[in-house]
């Protein structure tokens, strides 16, 4: 595929073109699929499992919502610091909320680039927010945007 | 900046024309510095480093040349496995050549992200190719290209 002749850009316009793409381009058109542990697994069963599904992230749920992100930094850690890791929770050494940074299914993968890059994190659980009767706020896990989707999503351009 | 008014373009073309753009995006613009160790290191420092530089991965050399490189999956298997990571170099760890994926200076941004997915990695050096006088062929190590560069690169896309 090559551009149609007679069209002309200069850096500027396609720039401002492109742009506008990423910014319209959803998350949800993207988005991978998450893998997810309970709050009960031990950070042995949690690294095996990071393994066995080859993912940077682990995200934790309890109850069926968000509750936790583990990454290979997390477990380099605890492994290097003597832990009897096989009986250790997921949930002593995870991120939790308030420092879990997400997307909703309305925003773009320019949003989800900007969240990853300024919190130097490597990926973003995909969530919809649910409020229960007791007036709380829950996040069911619906996706999963990394820095492999990102680079995936521009394969995919290049690829045209 | 907002697209110039008057200019349309089918999902298609605007697409193709993405595509020359990001092929045409030399590595060489868009690399970053990377962090390298020699194979004398040991895993241990090497670890510490890894935190202290809050990289992925890091890039081995011996005597001046690309030799190896590790990646936090590489140190959490040997945590987890007792080893003595204080007297253990990182070249007994390391992934060596021919298992090395790269990039040339006169590749694309695009060229790497098609590496990035395709061999199932993280980042990818940038090597300039040097023949000896043995007629041995070398590589120098003048930058890095990861997947967080590639998500910096759609974030500068995306503000223009």
């Amino acid at each position: 595929a090559r551009p149609k002749v007679g069209y002309f850009y200069s850096g500027k316009s396609l720039l401002s073109v492109m742009g506008s793409f990423i910014k319209n381009m959803s998350v949800m058109e993207v988005k991978s699929k998450p893998v997810i542990v309970s709050e009960e697994n031990t950070v042995y069963d949690s690294i095996v499992t990071m393994f066995l599904e080859d993912t940077g992230n682990i995200y934790v749920q309890n109850k069926g919502y968000l509750s936790g992100i583990v990454s290979r930094k997390d477990f380099i850690k605890v492994t290097l610091g003597n832990h009897d890791i096989k009986n250790l929770p997921v949930a002593m050494i995870m991120t939790r909320m308030p420092n879990i940074v997400y997307v909703e299914s309305n925003e773009s993968v320019y949003d989800a680039a900007v969240k990853i890059i300024h919190h130097e994190i490597d990926s973003l659980p995909v969530v919809e927010k649910i409020v229960l009767d007791d007036k709380s706020e829950n996040m069911k896990i619906i996706g999963k945007i990394s820095k492999t989707t990102i680079t995936k999503v521009m394969v995919r351009i290049g690829n045209e």
